[in-house]
């Protein structure tokens, strides 16, 4: 069994919240791939250096500036001050981007409505380099950039990799989404209305009732996706309720 | 043999002399090892930040803003660019600073009669993830970031990594230092007057004479500090004579 563990924005601008997540990957007695998203620290660069950011529907707009301070914030800052504190904590971490070891390649999103620029969606991932690294010992931790094969680094949704890394590992695998919410809740406000179990076909009438929020569609879309390709447990939770949540079935 | 090629700050700054470099990578037939400089970067992001930026003898006064620019810049956007073109040459990169694998592992420099701020004084090269990597099929590619195996990170010195990494493989090793001129010159002005070949007991008057200029004079040391830790060829020279240059013996 291999644990794949994403770590959501909000709990990586969570200092107590992200050392209880790091805190469980010490402890932990499996091999263990760690997927990170960005949070509010790229936005914050961005308008230190006066580039003004939009993002539509959750998603970045990512021009070449934007380019330069996703990567350097996420594969840059924040994937590699992970890897020190897992280090730290006698976790053999290696950070990664999509680009190392050609682990994630995407294509650039097609310009349709929207151009949202240097975005990639998810092509393919190359589980053979990320197995190498697991039976050496080593805990893969991997930031939200990919790269198209050609040169070109894509700004990349974390919850889509953290998705398609656990489908292609081609074994059990346990996939933990961990955010800022106990689990998929009936009432957004009321931490304790988590929903236990949640099945794919339910999801739709849970949105179109207003139970679960829209916003919540994109990552159920994917842990459901997990569910479909195979992927073992896939759960949603927080930082200090791991083994608790939402569990997608 | 495998070969470590460490590309200078200059170099990367250099579209066409870049290029060049990674051409060269991706012809090599043999194992090879990358290590990267800064370059001027992360002076620019410093500054269109508001943060004055502080050299002493070569050196960056490193404090926590300025080691998060330099995380950012180094093991961000330049490691990860580097990894992506090494990628599209067909060259299975992976991008690594010191804490990945825990790979070089630093001290924060002690405070003497200046204080560096975070910076890290090379430890111990652990030389066995980057064998793993290599016999993987894999081109490790270092930035000059590690880390103190407490949790902090350190800005540290490009071409002492290279060294150091070079003289812990424990095999044949080819040493390349690749920068802005022909090889070590006799004369700064003048691009043909290459030193062709040089031994540890030459350094010291040929700088006292001032022939050769004191800012190559830690370059050469690390150079030499490789000869002695038996490295097979360690070789001074720029991006469009990798098997010219000055030969350090």
């Amino acid at each position: 069994m291999i644990d794949v563990i994403k770590i959501g924005g909000a709990v990586i601008d969570d200092a107590a919240a992200l050392s209880a997540v790091l805190d469980h990957c010490q402890v932990l007695q499996r091999p263990l791939i760690v997927v990170h998203g960005g949070g509010r620290r790229a936005t914050t660069l961005a308008e230190q250096l006066g580039l003004p950011q939009t993002m539509v529907d959750g998603r970045r707009v990512t021009d070449a500036a934007t380019l330069e301070v996703v990567v350097m914030t996420f594969a840059g800052w924040i994937n590699t001050w992970l890897t020190a504190q897992l280090q730290a904590r006698g976790v053999n971490a290696i950070g990664l981007s999509g680009a190392d070891g050609n682990v994630v390649r995407a294509t650039k999103r097609e310009i349709q409505d929207i151009d949202y620029g240097f975005v990639g969606d998810v092509a393919a991932v190359h589980a053979g380099v990320l197995h190498g690294l697991l039976d050496g010992g080593l805990t893969p931790v991997i930031a939200p950039i990919t790269h198209d094969g050609g040169g070109q680094l894509l700004n990349t949704n974390a919850d889509i990799m953290a998705s398609n890394i656990a489908a292609s590992l081609g074994e059990q695998v346990a996939l933990t989404y961990v955010f800022d919410h106990a689990g998929v809740l009936r009432d957004v406000a009321d931490e304790t209305s988590v929903i236990p179990e949640l099945r794919a076909g339910d999801v739709a009438a849970l949105v179109d009732s207003g139970i679960v929020t829209a916003g919540m569609r994109p990552k159920l879309d994917m842990a459901f996706a997990a569910v479909r390709a195979g992927v073992s447990s896939v759960r949603i939770t927080n930082a200090y309720n791991l083994g608790g949540g939402t569990v997608c079935r």
